[in-house]
């Protein structure tokens, strides 16, 4: 049977502040990425995040970040490939101990923002986030995207890596995604984004935004949990998928 | 053989900026207290420090505090009894997660400044910080004052606790320590510290600021590290107890 | 003719995170007060609201508060009477310097959450706030609740005072505000909340939940802007003092 | 009579943390660059080096930085000249708010550390410091590398300029300084130091890496308060240009 796991960014609330409809959108996903109060997140809203995933049976992963609330960890920061290891290894284990008191097992990572970015294309910082993740455990899967720095230095480190695409964002004929700034960077049709999810799962293909045909690995799609339209468009995707026969599964579940 | 625990508080650093000489009075204890960058603190000096420690065979404790590095974890802050399970978690796991990537034991946890005296005095903190440091571990051990709730809390949540006098603080007839206000609060003649830590030991006793005799459980030193002449003051300590037979060595180590 | 004050805490988004509707309520009050990024707020958020303000002709207040983004300022910090004058001078200076770039005046002053709470009952602590606000300019004027220490150290120091009231909160028969944990302490129904502030304004008195009747001084009304049924609530009253034919302006304007 | 101010960066350290020599440096300079609470600095701090200054006759200058107290402000932050124009607004309206409670008026401003290196460059990032120096008090001189965007923007907006050299750094053909990572970046010799300031003044000239005379210009000469032989060494200086009849004062001073 055919199936995909669905991520999405969780637990990036903040003190008094919201971000992200958590409770609502657990429904419809397999995979939450828990912010581990770097970028965002705090033992409050961690504690509270890692009980409502378990409550759900959605398995849980880290979502680490540069330690930049008024950023939310977007702003690329000139942090040495060595500091990076390390504050992997505070804001994960951080998480784990969440995971610990609430009996259930930390199953992913995926970095968030401009550390994801960096990531992607620095190899000396990809092998940085792998070693930290193999440090603090070998069975963590990896996401990242595919043909990316990070992927490959996971795989090198012996990690189980996961290929991440993207439902509402388009790509380039590379294979990249399109930059946010571009007009044709977001798809804001839901058909559209269904079509491009099944395309991926089915034929491993993405339909790249000049017309061309182009392959692309991807093991978990990323939803985002913000915005006005975001529940409505997840709740879509998720009917639409389970409509196809297609199962909606974490990775490395069986 | 007789023996004590010297405990010391390491580990405070931040950023570009230091607190204590961590290098050198790490010769001279068997327990490093490690911030874990609530009070002070980050990644960096985590991780620095628990090699540090491992390198010299001293024992490796959590020191948890309020998240308030410019008050240095010394003002009293409202949190709640849950708040501050939730802080200790997210804290102690950060350097459990330290220890883990250095192959050494996390072996007890020290709570730091106002939340160390707060716990001493109410039942609802103390029993928080009793479950945190339980549910992480029931194997650590817990410091705190004798008499105080927290040990109190510690030995009902089913934990190992460890009693913690000072060399240079006096006390009060009730077995309390003399306030820091008072001008008689502070021990500062080396010999005279010396002479209370012997009396401790061998007597389970301390002559207190009015000339009696008082019953008080030590099973480990609190011995600080900050001040211009506090690395000459524990070498001597150090080096008398070992004069006088006394062995010098962590909790829970046969 | 009739007038009366409506203030509203203002500008406590943070980064990403959005609290409050400043842009819909800023058309229904006559003063806002703006967090100084103490408790809430950033020097984006400042710039922005100060800009706001001024475009809709509303009176620019300082609204400072404990430095502690993650409790929102509401929580009771133990900082001496110094550290809170030095903290006031910080942050209400870098919102004067927002108002000069606007070539706007800083009309008032009105201190958060705890702040506010632990300056009605402390005369030190209301003292320092006092020389604060008054140092930096003692045309301020400062707001704070009938009968605290606040206003009397205000007057004390040479400020003018504004006597603040709630619209949405009940009174105790002693004049105090029922503390938020009582079931009787809020006021929903708006209505009620309307006669309330017309009885504070045309006859200085409010109906307690004993029903006596209880003497106010009232300058000015404090909105609430988060919350669900805020802007509702905030229109209602606008609209409803409006039609009695109560002139809805700042302290201080003619 | 010819002089030359020295500038030092100072009020750097941080709640319970100390940075810098502040107390003795300033009987040895003749500009003090106090930090804003963004890359280091708190509100005590502000205040105390604020007082210290204005006893001592130093003049005081705003010292703002990225906001990141855990890498000191070094590091590079991509954040848009918009974002670094307000932070530069609440930071030094800051400080300002300090001199104006001391009755004592702000000279100047320089950027600090990852700030002034891009802002060196970037002729976006150096019109936005500009601006907002220009804004708050057009009167403020702006210090600044000489040959920099940020000097160039500043005298474009209409500030008066003010170009720093240093003592301790040598200099390329180019008249840039000599990388940090290069072994020859740094004078430790105290006569090379002094020789080379002297010939700034005298000549407008500095000796560079490979033997060559490169004009420079040097209206301030930058001191470092840190490091084991920082006062010595500024010490050491002073009293050398004293005795060679240059007198060391404030630019604007007359």
């Amino acid at each position: 049977m055919t199936q995909i796991d669905l991520n999405c960014d969780m637990g990036e609330s903040f003190g008094p502040y919201t971000i992200g409809a958590d409770e609502k959108l657990m429904d419809y996903i397999s995979s939450a990425n828990i912010a581990c109060g770097g970028h965002a997140g705090d033992a409050n809203v961690m504690d509270r995040t890692v009980r409502l995933a378990k409550d759900r049976n959605v398995a849980i992963g880290a979502h680490p970040g540069y330690p930049d609330i008024p950023g939310f960890g977007r702003r690329a920061i000139d942090f040495s490939a060595d500091e990076i290891y390390r504050m992997l290894i505070q804001q994960i284990g951080g998480l784990q101990a969440f995971c610990h008191i609430h009996h259930v097992r930390l199953r992913h990572v995926k970095p968030h923002g401009a550390m994801y970015n960096q990531a992607a294309r620095s190899s000396e910082l990809a092998e940085a986030i792998a070693a930290a993740v193999y440090d603090l455990d070998p069975n963590l899967l990896l996401f990242g995207l595919p043909g990316s720095e990070l992927l490959r230095a996971g795989k090198a480190a012996g990690l189980n890596t996961v290929a991440e695409a993207f439902a509402d964002r388009t790509y380039l004929p590379d294979g990249r995604l399109t930059p946010r700034n571009r007009s044709d960077a977001l798809i804001t049709d839901q058909q559209t984004a269904v079509k491009q999810v099944e395309r991926m799962i089915s034929e491993g293909v993405v339909e790249a935004t000049n017309g061309e045909q182009v392959k692309l690995e991807a093991d978990t799609i990323c939803i985002h949990g913000d915005g006005a339209h975001a529940l409505h468009f997840v709740h879509g995707l998720y009917e639409s998928l389970r409509e196809k026969g297609i199962k909606i599964t974490s990775p490395g579940s069986s």
